[in-house]
Protein backbone atom coordinates (compact mmCIF):
# COMPACT_ATOMS: atom_id res chain seq x y z
CA UNK A 1 0.00 0.00 0.00
CA UNK A 2 1.16 3.39 -0.51
CA UNK A 3 1.34 6.11 1.90
CA UNK A 4 -1.52 8.09 0.24
CA UNK A 5 -3.61 5.51 0.07
CA UNK A 6 -2.54 4.41 4.24
CA UNK A 7 -3.14 8.05 5.03
CA UNK A 8 -6.82 7.68 2.80
CA UNK A 9 -7.35 4.62 4.32
CA UNK A 10 -7.00 6.13 8.21
CA UNK A 11 -8.84 9.50 7.21
CA UNK A 12 -11.58 7.20 6.33
CA UNK A 13 -11.91 5.32 9.24
CA UNK A 14 -11.60 8.85 11.04
CA UNK A 15 -14.61 10.78 9.01
CA UNK A 16 -16.54 7.05 9.53
CA UNK A 17 -16.06 7.10 13.20
CA UNK A 18 -16.28 10.48 14.62
CA UNK A 19 -17.80 13.29 11.26
CA UNK A 20 -20.77 13.40 10.40
CA UNK A 21 -22.58 14.70 7.18
CA UNK A 22 -21.93 18.12 6.19
CA UNK A 23 -19.14 18.36 8.96
CA UNK A 24 -15.90 20.48 7.59
CA UNK A 25 -12.67 18.31 7.34
CA UNK A 26 -9.48 20.46 8.66
CA UNK A 27 -7.80 23.14 6.15
CA UNK A 28 -5.07 21.21 4.10
CA UNK A 29 -2.04 22.44 6.01
CA UNK A 30 -3.63 21.49 8.99
CA UNK A 31 -3.86 17.62 7.97
CA UNK A 32 -0.24 18.07 6.39
CA UNK A 33 0.82 18.81 9.86
CA UNK A 34 -1.24 16.12 11.87
CA UNK A 35 -0.42 13.30 9.33
CA UNK A 36 3.09 14.49 8.74
CA UNK A 37 3.20 14.16 5.13
CA UNK A 38 3.95 16.28 1.81
CA UNK A 39 1.19 18.61 0.37
CA UNK A 40 1.31 16.32 -2.59
CA UNK A 41 0.23 13.16 -0.63
CA UNK A 42 -2.48 14.66 1.26
CA UNK A 43 -4.08 15.82 -2.00
CA UNK A 44 -4.05 12.36 -3.15
CA UNK A 45 -4.91 10.81 -0.05
CA UNK A 46 -7.92 13.18 -0.50
CA UNK A 47 -8.80 12.38 -4.52
CA UNK A 48 -9.19 9.14 -3.20
CA UNK A 49 -11.89 9.79 -0.79
CA UNK A 50 -13.40 12.21 -3.53
CA UNK A 51 -13.69 9.84 -6.10
CA UNK A 52 -15.37 7.23 -3.22
CA UNK A 53 -17.97 9.42 -2.63
CA UNK A 54 -16.43 9.88 1.25
CA UNK A 55 -15.78 13.67 0.85
CA UNK A 56 -16.61 16.64 -1.42
CA UNK A 57 -14.50 19.29 -1.72
CA UNK A 58 -15.83 23.29 -2.69
CA UNK A 59 -13.26 25.65 -4.41
CA UNK A 60 -12.82 28.50 -2.04
CA UNK A 61 -14.97 27.30 0.39
CA UNK A 62 -13.75 24.22 2.19
CA UNK A 63 -13.50 20.04 2.32
CA UNK A 64 -17.10 18.37 3.63
CA UNK A 65 -17.59 14.99 4.51
CA UNK A 66 -20.51 13.21 2.20
CA UNK A 67 -22.12 11.21 4.83
CA UNK A 68 -23.71 7.52 5.20
CA UNK A 69 -25.92 5.80 2.22
CA UNK A 70 -29.41 5.05 3.26
CA UNK A 71 -29.60 2.69 6.43
CA UNK A 72 -30.05 -0.72 4.81
CA UNK A 73 -27.89 0.29 1.35
CA UNK A 74 -25.15 -1.61 0.88
CA UNK A 75 -22.46 -0.47 -1.67
CA UNK A 76 -22.67 -1.44 -5.02
CA UNK A 77 -19.29 -1.39 -5.64
CA UNK A 78 -18.39 -3.69 -2.29
CA UNK A 79 -15.43 -4.59 -4.14
CA UNK A 80 -13.58 -1.77 -2.39
CA UNK A 81 -11.18 -2.19 0.37
CA UNK A 82 -11.95 1.76 1.98
CA UNK A 83 -15.23 1.00 2.01
CA UNK A 84 -14.59 -2.57 3.89
CA UNK A 85 -17.29 -2.05 6.66
CA UNK A 86 -20.00 -1.54 3.34
CA UNK A 87 -19.74 -5.09 1.81
CA UNK A 88 -20.56 -6.20 -1.20
CA UNK A 89 -23.64 -8.51 0.40
CA UNK A 90 -25.53 -8.20 3.51
CA UNK A 91 -24.63 -11.81 5.23
CA UNK A 92 -23.32 -12.79 8.53
CA UNK A 93 -23.04 -16.52 7.04
CA UNK A 94 -21.23 -17.77 3.60
CA UNK A 95 -20.95 -21.63 2.52
CA UNK A 96 -19.81 -23.54 -0.15
CA UNK A 97 -22.22 -25.36 -1.97
CA UNK A 98 -20.44 -26.96 -4.81
CA UNK A 99 -16.79 -26.94 -6.71
CA UNK A 100 -16.60 -28.11 -9.89
CA UNK A 101 -14.12 -27.73 -12.79
CA UNK A 102 -16.07 -27.42 -15.72
CA UNK A 103 -17.02 -26.30 -19.62
CA UNK A 104 -17.46 -23.42 -19.43
CA UNK A 105 -20.58 -22.12 -21.23
CA UNK A 106 -20.27 -19.26 -24.19
CA UNK A 107 -21.85 -16.68 -21.49
CA UNK A 108 -18.59 -17.45 -19.30
CA UNK A 109 -15.71 -18.04 -22.00
CA UNK A 110 -17.25 -14.61 -23.18
CA UNK A 111 -16.70 -12.78 -20.12
CA UNK A 112 -13.32 -14.44 -19.79
CA UNK A 113 -12.10 -14.14 -23.09
CA UNK A 114 -11.78 -17.80 -23.37
CA UNK A 115 -11.09 -20.60 -25.77
CA UNK A 116 -14.87 -22.10 -26.32
CA UNK A 117 -13.23 -25.47 -25.50
CA UNK A 118 -12.00 -23.79 -21.87
CA UNK A 119 -12.55 -25.57 -18.70
CA UNK A 120 -12.96 -23.37 -15.45
CA UNK A 121 -13.57 -23.67 -11.89
CA UNK A 122 -17.05 -22.85 -11.18
CA UNK A 123 -17.68 -22.55 -7.28
CA UNK A 124 -21.61 -21.91 -6.05
CA UNK A 125 -21.83 -19.77 -2.76
CA UNK A 126 -24.63 -19.13 -0.53
CA UNK A 127 -25.18 -15.97 1.59
CA UNK A 128 -27.41 -16.01 4.99
CA UNK A 129 -28.66 -13.27 6.65
CA UNK A 130 -30.87 -14.15 10.07
CA UNK A 131 -31.07 -17.61 8.50
CA UNK A 132 -32.25 -16.94 5.54
CA UNK A 133 -31.07 -17.09 2.07
CA UNK A 134 -30.25 -13.56 1.00
CA UNK A 135 -27.70 -14.43 -1.93
CA UNK A 136 -27.03 -17.34 -4.31
CA UNK A 137 -23.41 -16.71 -6.05
CA UNK A 138 -21.82 -18.88 -8.84
CA UNK A 139 -18.28 -18.09 -9.49
CA UNK A 140 -16.17 -18.54 -12.53
CA UNK A 141 -12.46 -18.66 -11.98
CA UNK A 142 -10.20 -19.24 -15.14
CA UNK A 143 -7.38 -21.49 -14.78
CA UNK A 144 -4.86 -18.70 -15.87
CA UNK A 145 -4.85 -17.80 -12.07
CA UNK A 146 -5.97 -21.06 -10.35
CA UNK A 147 -4.79 -24.01 -11.54
CA UNK A 148 -5.80 -26.69 -8.92
CA UNK A 149 -8.65 -24.97 -6.91
CA UNK A 150 -9.72 -27.52 -4.36
CA UNK A 151 -12.27 -28.04 -1.23
CA UNK A 152 -10.06 -26.39 1.20
CA UNK A 153 -11.50 -22.96 -0.67
CA UNK A 154 -12.14 -20.87 2.38
CA UNK A 155 -15.65 -19.26 2.51
CA UNK A 156 -15.32 -15.54 2.12
CA UNK A 157 -16.54 -13.48 -0.90
CA UNK A 158 -14.49 -14.45 -3.88
CA UNK A 159 -12.90 -11.06 -4.50
CA UNK A 160 -11.38 -11.33 -0.82
CA UNK A 161 -10.59 -15.10 -1.75
CA UNK A 162 -8.41 -14.07 -4.79
CA UNK A 163 -6.53 -10.96 -2.88
CA UNK A 164 -5.67 -12.61 0.39
CA UNK A 165 -5.25 -15.96 -0.26
CA UNK A 166 -4.30 -16.14 -3.63
CA UNK A 167 -2.28 -12.68 -3.39
CA UNK A 168 -3.54 -11.58 -6.58
CA UNK A 169 -3.66 -8.21 -6.94
CA UNK A 170 -7.15 -6.88 -9.03
CA UNK A 171 -7.60 -4.29 -11.41
CA UNK A 172 -10.85 -2.86 -12.26
CA UNK A 173 -14.24 -4.90 -12.55
CA UNK A 174 -16.61 -4.48 -14.77
CA UNK A 175 -20.33 -4.80 -13.11
CA UNK A 176 -23.41 -5.46 -14.67
CA UNK A 177 -26.86 -5.32 -13.06
CA UNK A 178 -30.48 -6.75 -14.28
CA UNK A 179 -33.62 -7.94 -12.85
CA UNK A 180 -35.33 -11.26 -13.86
CA UNK A 181 -38.24 -13.53 -12.17
CA UNK A 182 -36.85 -16.65 -10.41
CA UNK A 183 -36.76 -19.96 -11.28
CA UNK A 184 -38.41 -23.14 -9.40
CA UNK A 185 -34.57 -23.86 -8.30
CA UNK A 186 -33.75 -20.50 -6.98
CA UNK A 187 -37.28 -19.15 -5.64
CA UNK A 188 -36.62 -22.75 -3.08
CA UNK A 189 -33.27 -21.53 -1.89
CA UNK A 190 -34.78 -18.21 -1.09
CA UNK A 191 -38.54 -19.50 0.32
CA UNK A 192 -39.85 -17.24 -2.69
CA UNK A 193 -42.27 -18.42 -5.14
CA UNK A 194 -40.96 -18.96 -8.95
CA UNK A 195 -41.77 -16.10 -10.41
CA UNK A 196 -41.21 -13.27 -7.63
CA UNK A 197 -38.14 -10.76 -8.76
CA UNK A 198 -34.57 -11.10 -8.20
CA UNK A 199 -31.64 -8.85 -8.93
CA UNK A 200 -29.09 -10.36 -10.61
CA UNK A 201 -25.21 -8.55 -10.41
CA UNK A 202 -22.78 -10.05 -12.33
CA UNK A 203 -19.05 -8.81 -11.76
CA UNK A 204 -15.88 -9.35 -13.95
CA UNK A 205 -12.70 -8.70 -12.21
CA UNK A 206 -9.41 -8.34 -14.63
CA UNK A 207 -6.29 -8.42 -13.48
CA UNK A 208 -4.02 -5.08 -13.52
CA UNK A 209 -3.04 -6.14 -16.94
CA UNK A 210 -6.76 -6.14 -18.14
CA UNK A 211 -6.70 -10.01 -18.29
CA UNK A 212 -10.56 -11.02 -17.19
CA UNK A 213 -10.16 -13.86 -14.43
CA UNK A 214 -13.06 -14.65 -12.61
CA UNK A 215 -16.60 -14.05 -13.25
CA UNK A 216 -19.41 -13.93 -10.35
CA UNK A 217 -22.84 -14.05 -11.15
CA UNK A 218 -25.11 -13.29 -8.08
CA UNK A 219 -28.41 -13.62 -7.36
CA UNK A 220 -30.39 -11.67 -4.82
CA UNK A 221 -33.43 -11.86 -2.64
CA UNK A 222 -35.17 -9.14 -4.07
CA UNK A 223 -36.20 -7.67 -0.71
CA UNK A 224 -32.30 -7.51 -0.06
CA UNK A 225 -31.31 -6.29 -3.38
CA UNK A 226 -30.94 -2.69 -2.21
CA UNK A 227 -28.19 -1.07 -3.11
CA UNK A 228 -26.42 2.46 -3.07
CA UNK A 229 -23.87 3.96 -4.91
CA UNK A 230 -21.92 7.34 -4.36
CA UNK A 231 -20.09 8.87 -7.46
CA UNK A 232 -17.36 11.86 -7.68
CA UNK A 233 -19.03 13.87 -10.63
CA UNK A 234 -16.20 16.48 -9.91
CA UNK A 235 -14.46 15.50 -13.33
CA UNK B 1 -14.94 23.24 -19.79
CA UNK B 2 -11.79 23.11 -18.48
CA UNK B 3 -8.64 22.63 -21.18
CA UNK B 4 -8.12 19.02 -19.46
CA UNK B 5 -11.99 18.30 -19.98
CA UNK B 6 -11.77 19.23 -23.05
CA UNK B 7 -9.23 16.90 -24.15
CA UNK B 8 -10.73 14.16 -22.05
CA UNK B 9 -13.53 14.53 -24.45
CA UNK B 10 -11.65 14.68 -27.67
CA UNK B 11 -9.61 11.87 -26.53
CA UNK B 12 -13.08 9.86 -25.66
CA UNK B 13 -14.51 10.34 -28.75
CA UNK B 14 -11.79 9.01 -30.60
CA UNK B 15 -11.46 5.93 -28.99
CA UNK B 16 -15.24 5.22 -29.12
CA UNK B 17 -15.15 5.58 -32.87
CA UNK B 18 -11.81 4.48 -33.40
CA UNK B 19 -10.63 1.49 -31.12
CA UNK B 20 -11.43 -1.33 -29.78
CA UNK B 21 -11.10 -2.97 -26.35
CA UNK B 22 -7.59 -4.02 -25.65
CA UNK B 23 -6.23 -1.33 -28.37
CA UNK B 24 -3.23 0.51 -27.16
CA UNK B 25 -2.97 3.89 -27.12
CA UNK B 26 -0.08 6.39 -27.97
CA UNK B 27 3.08 7.09 -25.30
CA UNK B 28 2.32 10.07 -23.46
CA UNK B 29 4.68 11.95 -25.56
CA UNK B 30 2.63 11.45 -29.01
CA UNK B 31 -0.49 13.01 -26.76
CA UNK B 32 1.42 15.64 -25.58
CA UNK B 33 2.44 16.63 -29.13
CA UNK B 34 -0.83 15.77 -31.11
CA UNK B 35 -3.20 17.52 -28.21
CA UNK B 36 -0.87 20.43 -28.18
CA UNK B 37 -1.01 20.40 -24.12
CA UNK B 38 1.22 20.23 -21.88
CA UNK B 39 2.07 16.64 -19.91
CA UNK B 40 0.21 17.85 -16.95
CA UNK B 41 -2.69 18.38 -18.73
CA UNK B 42 -2.55 14.90 -20.73
CA UNK B 43 -2.26 13.11 -17.98
CA UNK B 44 -4.97 15.16 -16.15
CA UNK B 45 -7.21 13.92 -18.87
CA UNK B 46 -6.09 10.48 -18.55
CA UNK B 47 -6.82 10.30 -15.46
CA UNK B 48 -10.59 11.30 -16.05
CA UNK B 49 -10.92 8.64 -19.32
CA UNK B 50 -9.50 5.79 -16.26
CA UNK B 51 -11.73 7.01 -13.75
CA UNK B 52 -14.82 6.88 -16.51
CA UNK B 53 -14.01 3.33 -16.98
CA UNK B 54 -12.54 3.91 -20.88
CA UNK B 55 -9.26 3.46 -20.41
CA UNK B 56 -7.12 1.51 -17.97
CA UNK B 57 -3.01 2.39 -17.62
CA UNK B 58 -0.73 -1.07 -17.01
CA UNK B 59 2.68 0.38 -15.39
CA UNK B 60 5.21 0.22 -17.98
CA UNK B 61 3.50 -1.16 -20.03
CA UNK B 62 1.13 1.94 -21.49
CA UNK B 63 -2.03 2.67 -22.06
CA UNK B 64 -5.40 0.47 -23.34
CA UNK B 65 -9.23 1.00 -24.12
CA UNK B 66 -11.17 -0.96 -21.95
CA UNK B 67 -13.78 -1.30 -24.73
CA UNK B 68 -17.85 -0.85 -24.40
CA UNK B 69 -19.87 -2.39 -21.96
CA UNK B 70 -22.01 -5.30 -22.68
CA UNK B 71 -24.46 -4.49 -25.75
CA UNK B 72 -28.33 -4.24 -24.23
CA UNK B 73 -26.83 -2.69 -21.26
CA UNK B 74 -26.60 0.67 -20.33
CA UNK B 75 -24.95 2.88 -18.20
CA UNK B 76 -25.75 3.35 -14.57
CA UNK B 77 -23.96 6.42 -14.07
CA UNK B 78 -25.95 7.93 -16.91
CA UNK B 79 -25.69 11.17 -15.27
CA UNK B 80 -21.81 11.40 -17.08
CA UNK B 81 -21.14 13.88 -20.14
CA UNK B 82 -18.78 11.91 -21.04
CA UNK B 83 -20.47 9.33 -22.04
CA UNK B 84 -23.64 11.01 -23.57
CA UNK B 85 -24.02 8.10 -25.82
CA UNK B 86 -24.65 5.53 -23.11
CA UNK B 87 -27.16 7.00 -21.48
CA UNK B 88 -29.76 6.77 -18.05
CA UNK B 89 -32.51 4.91 -19.85
CA UNK B 90 -33.20 3.97 -23.07
CA UNK B 91 -35.74 5.28 -24.48
CA UNK B 92 -36.77 7.20 -28.38
CA UNK B 93 -39.62 9.33 -26.67
CA UNK B 94 -39.80 11.22 -23.91
CA UNK B 95 -43.38 12.73 -22.40
CA UNK B 96 -44.11 14.82 -19.44
CA UNK B 97 -47.22 13.41 -17.67
CA UNK B 98 -47.77 15.93 -14.90
CA UNK B 99 -46.44 19.08 -13.14
CA UNK B 100 -47.62 19.89 -9.62
CA UNK B 101 -46.25 22.02 -6.61
CA UNK B 102 -47.08 20.35 -4.35
CA UNK B 103 -46.63 19.47 -0.29
CA UNK B 104 -43.18 17.28 0.51
CA UNK B 105 -43.88 13.80 1.63
CA UNK B 106 -41.07 12.72 4.30
CA UNK B 107 -39.30 11.01 1.86
CA UNK B 108 -38.57 13.74 -0.37
CA UNK B 109 -37.94 16.16 2.54
CA UNK B 110 -35.42 13.70 4.05
CA UNK B 111 -33.77 13.04 0.68
CA UNK B 112 -33.87 17.20 0.10
CA UNK B 113 -33.03 17.79 3.42
CA UNK B 114 -36.09 20.50 3.24
CA UNK B 115 -38.00 21.04 6.59
CA UNK B 116 -41.08 18.95 7.07
CA UNK B 117 -43.83 21.61 5.62
CA UNK B 118 -42.00 22.73 2.23
CA UNK B 119 -43.52 22.15 -1.03
CA UNK B 120 -41.55 21.09 -3.95
CA UNK B 121 -42.38 20.86 -7.94
CA UNK B 122 -43.13 17.06 -8.78
CA UNK B 123 -42.43 16.13 -12.41
CA UNK B 124 -44.03 12.83 -13.87
CA UNK B 125 -42.06 11.91 -17.10
CA UNK B 126 -42.84 9.08 -19.16
CA UNK B 127 -39.87 7.31 -21.02
CA UNK B 128 -41.10 5.26 -24.37
CA UNK B 129 -39.01 2.82 -26.81
CA UNK B 130 -40.66 1.08 -29.45
CA UNK B 131 -43.92 2.69 -28.43
CA UNK B 132 -44.03 0.68 -25.03
CA UNK B 133 -43.18 2.60 -21.78
CA UNK B 134 -40.29 1.43 -20.64
CA UNK B 135 -39.71 3.81 -17.48
CA UNK B 136 -41.94 6.20 -15.05
CA UNK B 137 -40.18 8.74 -13.50
CA UNK B 138 -41.08 11.20 -10.57
CA UNK B 139 -38.77 14.11 -10.03
CA UNK B 140 -39.20 16.16 -7.23
CA UNK B 141 -37.48 20.07 -7.27
CA UNK B 142 -36.44 21.65 -4.40
CA UNK B 143 -37.62 25.44 -4.79
CA UNK B 144 -33.85 26.97 -3.85
CA UNK B 145 -33.27 26.30 -7.44
CA UNK B 146 -36.32 26.54 -9.25
CA UNK B 147 -39.37 29.29 -8.16
CA UNK B 148 -41.64 28.68 -10.67
CA UNK B 149 -42.10 25.77 -13.11
CA UNK B 150 -44.48 26.13 -15.64
CA UNK B 151 -46.11 23.64 -18.19
CA UNK B 152 -43.13 24.97 -20.65
CA UNK B 153 -40.66 22.99 -19.38
CA UNK B 154 -39.06 20.48 -21.88
CA UNK B 155 -39.17 17.11 -22.31
CA UNK B 156 -35.81 16.10 -21.35
CA UNK B 157 -34.01 14.26 -18.85
CA UNK B 158 -34.08 16.28 -15.50
CA UNK B 159 -30.16 16.12 -15.05
CA UNK B 160 -29.94 17.89 -19.14
CA UNK B 161 -32.67 20.33 -18.06
CA UNK B 162 -31.36 21.45 -14.88
CA UNK B 163 -27.88 21.66 -16.47
CA UNK B 164 -29.00 23.35 -19.99
CA UNK B 165 -32.29 24.92 -19.44
CA UNK B 166 -31.63 26.57 -15.75
CA UNK B 167 -27.91 26.53 -15.93
CA UNK B 168 -26.87 24.91 -12.87
CA UNK B 169 -23.60 23.15 -12.38
CA UNK B 170 -24.52 19.88 -10.52
CA UNK B 171 -22.28 18.43 -8.29
CA UNK B 172 -22.31 14.46 -7.53
CA UNK B 173 -25.57 12.42 -7.27
CA UNK B 174 -26.45 9.54 -4.62
CA UNK B 175 -27.94 6.53 -6.83
CA UNK B 176 -29.90 4.09 -4.86
CA UNK B 177 -31.04 0.57 -6.58
CA UNK B 178 -33.68 -1.67 -5.57
CA UNK B 179 -35.90 -4.42 -6.79
CA UNK B 180 -39.57 -4.63 -6.04
CA UNK B 181 -43.06 -5.50 -7.43
CA UNK B 182 -45.19 -3.67 -9.58
CA UNK B 183 -48.22 -2.16 -8.03
CA UNK B 184 -51.16 -1.92 -10.18
CA UNK B 185 -51.17 1.54 -11.60
CA UNK B 186 -47.32 0.99 -12.81
CA UNK B 187 -48.08 -2.50 -13.87
CA UNK B 188 -51.40 -0.56 -16.11
CA UNK B 189 -48.79 2.05 -17.45
CA UNK B 190 -46.36 -1.16 -18.59
CA UNK B 191 -48.73 -3.46 -20.00
CA UNK B 192 -47.48 -5.93 -17.51
CA UNK B 193 -49.32 -7.60 -14.37
CA UNK B 194 -48.77 -6.38 -10.94
CA UNK B 195 -46.57 -8.13 -9.30
CA UNK B 196 -43.97 -8.51 -11.95
CA UNK B 197 -40.39 -7.31 -11.29
CA UNK B 198 -39.67 -3.94 -11.47
CA UNK B 199 -36.11 -2.28 -10.82
CA UNK B 200 -36.45 1.34 -9.03
CA UNK B 201 -33.40 3.89 -9.43
CA UNK B 202 -34.04 6.62 -7.31
CA UNK B 203 -30.67 9.50 -7.74
CA UNK B 204 -30.48 12.50 -5.73
CA UNK B 205 -28.90 15.35 -7.47
CA UNK B 206 -26.40 17.77 -5.57
CA UNK B 207 -25.10 21.18 -6.09
CA UNK B 208 -21.02 21.67 -6.34
CA UNK B 209 -22.02 23.04 -2.62
CA UNK B 210 -23.28 19.88 -1.09
CA UNK B 211 -26.87 21.40 -0.92
CA UNK B 212 -29.48 18.52 -2.74
CA UNK B 213 -31.57 19.86 -5.21
CA UNK B 214 -33.43 16.93 -6.80
CA UNK B 215 -34.63 14.08 -6.32
CA UNK B 216 -35.58 11.51 -8.75
CA UNK B 217 -37.88 8.48 -8.31
CA UNK B 218 -37.66 5.84 -11.53
CA UNK B 219 -39.12 2.34 -12.10
CA UNK B 220 -38.48 0.55 -15.18
CA UNK B 221 -39.82 -2.12 -17.07
CA UNK B 222 -38.03 -5.22 -15.80
CA UNK B 223 -36.99 -6.43 -19.13
CA UNK B 224 -35.36 -2.89 -19.45
CA UNK B 225 -33.33 -2.86 -16.27
CA UNK B 226 -30.19 -3.68 -17.76
CA UNK B 227 -27.15 -1.60 -16.35
CA UNK B 228 -23.30 -2.11 -16.47
CA UNK B 229 -20.71 -0.18 -14.36
CA UNK B 230 -17.25 0.30 -15.11
CA UNK B 231 -14.90 1.24 -12.21
CA UNK B 232 -11.89 2.12 -11.92
CA UNK B 233 -10.31 0.37 -8.27
CA UNK B 234 -7.02 1.59 -9.08
CA UNK B 235 -6.99 4.13 -6.04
Amino acid sequence: MLKYQKIALEMARHITENLQQKDKLPVIETLISHYKVSKSTIIKALKVLEDKGIIYMVRGSGIFVRGEGRKGYFNLLGVNELHGDARDNRYDLLEIMEIERISALPEVTNALRLEKTAKVYSVKYVYYLDKQVTCLEQVFLSQKIISNLDEEIAPKPIWEYIKDVLGIKMGFPDIYVNVDKLNAEEASFFGLNAEDPMLCKEIIYHLVNGQPVCYSRAVYHYKQARFFLKINSSN
